[in-house]
């Protein structure tokens, strides 16, 4: 069994899984804030998922964790929403479980996981994580790609329409300020996606941004496709709890471009697009595979 | 020493190239245009490049081919500035040679010639090819990124304006409408794209399009490296004539927005970026290169 752990900036969800990605057991608890206390519920987590199974942390064929902000040699860097200026999180975890884990950032742990979950056998895939930000892991040939300084899939600070509403830095029309929470928040001045986008039907500010979700959804799609021809587009985060409606908004975007564009209409990006299961914890699963050597 | 041919819509050129890429001989014909011309005027660049050398092509080390279109195992599909909706192009040259070439897209040809010609060593670059059209070739770790169907880079088909000029296939605000040839002459009822650019000092709707042009390069520059983080982006093609006024002007919008965005300010575009020299034949370097296994 291996031990993935995703340390989110609400909560913590750890994992065991089998050699295959398959979730055996499962525990979630709140996150901590600043250092000792992310640590502290990360250890809690574990224990726990271990317990359930008989073993501990350090029985586990192998540990992974997946954690927002820069990671590099196991050092976190600037994972604002959790209190973190900097953390050497390996080494914490090192001392409380006798062995060492690969720590990865959370969305490239999220690409192996939704990689894995999708069976694996695609060579390439984007990992569209909507959450609180908007930004991508890409699997190409089977690996992690990162890039020159880590920033790789960075895409939700590329903007797509210069008319486009303002986000933070003041850059109009950002892929991140359309679809993802904060962006919409931002929109709506301070309502939370879900209050926004439930009102959509009704009230004709959410709809507008209901609509620039939709479409920068299928921006970012398109972008990635036409950038890097990865075999398939999953899409994860919290505002795919939307479920099918976002399917059925982004793929009506897509199809208005198509029936002017044979060019588009030959990529078919709306089958290379697929919503993860909200319920399947693809960031823990992918930081356990992580562990394992996978990606 | 290696042979290296890039057909392109106008020239054929012909060079070979020493183990590092150095240019030792240069040959430039015509292109032909349809399968037989295409092919007499490869061999006649390649005859005359080899005589200059005192070999024959199949006493080079290694033979490589760029073209335009899609390319799969030697066959080319859709050169339409060619003449050639499908042609077995290594077999027909491999019949002339008595060795069968390698044969790839121009444009990954230009990236491998572009990653040579910066000295090799980045372990990822993007060559964005500002020619008749926009396009960019992708080295990731060292090797050509192609995608799951030969489509990766294909990046001027991605709009940046909902509200933008209007390219072929009614696609709004697309890359390739703002910075390629043919954009620019769409845009101009027209008018080449060197005479727009002359004109730029004098007439409004010229200096609108060469904004335009400069806006869409900045922009490519920002897609390119959020998404893939690429150590550099290396620009190339016809458009890139004009010179430091190019980069001027890129660099000019590029700093625009860091002024508004601590994000874009860190990741330092400008640094990233440089205009390959004009008169390096990149392509055919790359063919070569190709053909010697590299990229």
């Amino acid at each position: 069994m291996h031990l993935g752990i995703d340390i989110g900036g609400t909560k913590t969800d750890a994992v065991l899984v089998s050699p295959d990605g398959v979730v055996l057991h499962r525990h979630v608890v709140p996150s901590g804030k600043g250092n000792g206390e992310v640590v502290t519920q990360a250890v809690l987590a574990a224990a726990t998922v271990c317990d359930a199974a008989g073993i501990s942390p350090g029985d586990a064929a192998s540990v992974g964790v997946g954690i927002p902000g820069s990671v590099l040699d196991g050092v976190v860097s600037h994972a604002q929403n959790l209190g973190i200026t900097r953390l050497d999180l390996a080494s914490s975890l090192a001392e409380a479980w006798g062995v060492r884990p690969v720590v990865d950032n959370d969305v490239n742990a999220g690409a192996v996981g939704a990689w894995v979950a999708a069976g694996g056998e695609a060579r390439s895939i984007a990992f569209l994580n909507l959450g609180t930000g908007l930004a991508a892991g890409l699997i190409l040939d089977g690996k992690v790609w990162r890039g020159a300084r880590g920033a790789a899939g960075e895409i939700g600070h590329i903007s797509v329409d210069p008319h486009g509403p303002l986000g933070p830095d003041s850059l109009p029309g950002g892929l991140e300020t359309y679809a993802s929470g904060s962006g919409v928040a931002l929109q709506s001045g301070g309502a939370p996606a879900v209050q926004v986008l439930a009102a959509a039907d009704t009230d004709a500010g959410s709809a507008r941004i209901r609509e620039g979700l939709f479409f920068g959804v299928a921006t970012a799609v398109r972008l990635l496709v036409l950038t890097l021809d990865v075999e398939e587009v999953l899409l994860g985060g919290g505002l795919t709890r939307m479920g099918e409606p976002l399917l059925d908004g982004t793929r009506r975007v897509i199809r208005g471009w198509e029936r002017n564009s044979r060019f588009l209409a030959s990529v078919d990006l709306t089958a290379r697009m697929s919503v993860l299961d909200p319920e399947t914890p693809v960031a823990a699963i992918g930081a356990a595979m992580r562990g394992a050597g996978r990606g």
